[in-house]
């Protein structure tokens, strides 16, 4: 009986609560060992459990898998959410890339200059607003599908509907231009496995404090 | 008959230059069209060609490509570059992932001032030196094979040679102390496609210049 997943990375969301989200989605259970002082992660790098130094790192399938995208697309493969052939799959990982690029704005916010963290507020508010949901609009409006590819969950759902709930927490409007977005939001938050995952008491973690990011400075700086 | 595919980015390595390597190697001829204004570029972004109003953009199989990873992903399938199952693609994907990070670094080199240019190549010699190129020595070493991975050629070799020939133009001794590592970097560009493609004459496009970062300000800079 295969064991279940450890995700190695402090008890907060940074590029781990992607992973976290595909798991949850995909109805999969899995342990956490967070990552509290340099000392802890020192001992991983020291018996060379990370590949390239860094977390997240998740053991899963005697495999201890690195760098967020390697471990989403594994999870997204095993659990059938990389669609149906290569144009599907093509079209799921541009998605998720935009999509990436966007939640990485939002990752890395809480370590900016508190002077720079409203300028760049707006900043992310324009680049979802003018570059990333006009696109996922126009492809929700154009298929009228719940689902953004083949008209089946995929990794680029959940990996939107992560940033989209990441953003609305900064911006509570961002989507008020954006009625099939609105209505995707509803209802993949609606899936049973998601929708245990938005409750209380699940491994979601909360957005950023400071506890979290001097946790984060405290084990990576040096 | 499929016609060839079309790279649509300045002229010039940036973020295109490891598309160039992957089609290059897979035997695939290609042309290009080169950004030099921002005016072409907003037509591009006018007419639709760009999912997320950015280049690198590469029309293929009637599709139109964008974010480097994707780009990369889809003509590793297509042309057998990702292994023969999931647990190989995973490794790849993980070692082209730590090498995209190393790029990364070179690739944002010309754009940082001049006073930081030259520390920056000495972080980025630590960085290859401490924390990537152990690994695929140690991967090299370990099996005694030519490639990184299933004993065929894939993504992760094409991108890290991409990646140390890159470093060694800044860095000559760059591989002094990896020796499996310099004997991989002449194998695999011995790979008849590879060694085409390294020739002068080929598609493979120069260190970048003065007239390169220029053009890149001018096309993209509000």
């Amino acid at each position: 009986m295969a064991t279940k997943p450890k995700l190695h990375y402090p008890n907060g969301r940074g590029r781990m609560e992607s992973v976290r989200w595909v798991l949850a989605a995909a109805g999969v259970e899995f342990d956490e060992d967070f990552l509290e002082t340099k000392e802890q992660l020192q001992k991983l790098q020291d018996g060379n459990h990370l590949l390239f130094q860094q977390v997240p790192m998740v053991e899963i399938d005697g495999m201890k898998l690195v760098q967020t995208r390697s471990i989403l697309h594994y999870i997204a493969d095993k659990h059938h959410l990389f669609g149906k052939d290569l144009k599907e799959r093509t079209l799921i990982d541009m998605y998720v890339e935009g999509t990436l690029d966007l939640l990485e704005l939002i990752i890395m916010h809480p370590f900016l200059k508190p002077d720079d963290q409203q300028k760049e507020v707006v900043n992310m508010a324009q680049k979802a607003i003018i570059r990333y949901f006009p696109v996922f609009e126009k492809v929700l409006r154009g298929h009228g599908q719940r689902f953004l590819v083949g008209n089946q969950l995929s990794l680029a759902d959940i990996i939107l509907l992560q940033t989209i709930l990441a953003l609305e927490e900064k911006i509570p409007n961002i989507l008020s231009a954006f009625p099939h977005l609105q209505e995707f939001t509803v209802k993949i938050s609606n899936i049973p496995t998601i929708k245990k995952f938005l409750e209380p008491g699940s491994k979601r973690k909360p957005p950023p404090d400071d506890i979290y990011v001097r946790t984060v400075y405290n084990i990576f700086m040096p």
